[in-house]
């Protein structure tokens, strides 16, 4: 009986923190991280200040939850992609997953990218030391650089090719894209195309040809 | 003497409004624009309230100036390098001269594009309709795609190539690289070489070979 009483409210717990999470989000893409303040997002999520301390004793640690929270919601975001493409076994599908599963397709999706920058505006300021914060760049790099040396070893994509500068190629490109996006330069399905014309002169070996 | 009396006292106002927006980069730079306020902004110049006032009636003028300055030490900090290159005649050193001058290369250089990532951050939060911060993207697309089309013209990048779509890949790259190098995941170095990589496959016409 004791792990029945036990594992709900753990549960109830977590789902806790996440809404609390989302409030700060709210916050955070309307009027930019500074405006994040346990009072202001206790008022947000509707719930008392005393709570909200209850689960994040400082500002810092709900901070710090709500930058994990998004990285999580961002693979959740990109992985039912990723996962469908790599059953196909298919590199170009799973290269294509990672990259479209950076960028924003709906408005949930743009809140979440806004707040990123702005996690990303606060972490440059104080000089790019947030380890969490620099992981995901290379994390993707790392992700793409396996997959196209495995099309390598199965020749779909040329073996003289630099595995792993394509990779940072593509990942930046699709960073970049992202922050076009957010600013309207492009829209997804812009950004799709571009990615797209890259796959393809990656996977024909040859330059790939104008529409 | 009119005209003797007059010019000099227009220079020192407008070097002193710059002096004033290093000022504001300063704290933006290290606390974020929220920081932002004409009074802190007095302090930091070491002048009057009341002096930065005459020149920025609202912190909103003040913030525009602050901005259009960024875009121009942008452009003279690039400027040279494309002079130069554009002066040889060669796209290919052209083309690298417009992708490097967006990154940033010693501390000051870092300083002004972590203000220009806070001005980013704050645009995006508001929706990303601000049409100065948006003009950055696309008028780096377009002198891309002039050049490629010029050097498709003179045979030196293949002619069925899409020129601006090569430029939207070359200069979502570039910004996707200017980030990573303000969270330490690429260094100046790095960049280069990834810029000249895909440069090298550009203008050879086939796929670059492994180093």
């Amino acid at each position: 009986m004791w792990h029945s009483d036990r594992v709900p409210k753990r549960v109830d717990h977590q789902e806790r923190r996440r809404e609390i999470a989302e409030a700060l989000f709210r916050i955070a893409a309307a009027q930019g991280l500074q405006a994040v303040t346990l009072r202001a997002v206790a008022a947000a999520a509707g719930i008392s200040m005393n709570l909200v301390q209850y689960y994040f004793p400082t500002k810092e640690e709900m901070l710090r939850f709500a930058w994990q929270r998004i990285a999580e919601l961002g693979g959740e975001r990109a992985g039912a992609g990723i996962v469908e493409a790599l059953r196909t076994g298919d590199e170009r599908a799973v290269l294509r997953a990672y990259l479209l599963g950076v960028l924003p397709t709906d408005e949930r999706g743009r809140m979440l990218c806004a707040v990123q920058i702005a996690y990303f505006a606060v972490d440059v300021t104080r000089g790019g030391q947030d380890p969490d914060q620099e992981a995901l760049l290379p994390h993707l790099v790392n992700a793409l650089t396996d997959q196209i040396r495995q099309a390598q070893a199965r020749q779909r994509i040329p073996a003289h090719l630099d595995a792993r500068l394509e990779a940072d190629t593509l990942a930046t490109m699709t960073a970049g894209l992202l922050t076009g996006i957010l600013v309207d330069t492009y829209d997804t399905d812009q950004a799709t195309t571009i990615i797209d014309y890259r796959l393809d002169q990656l996977f024909s070996g040859i330059r790939a040809a104008a529409p």
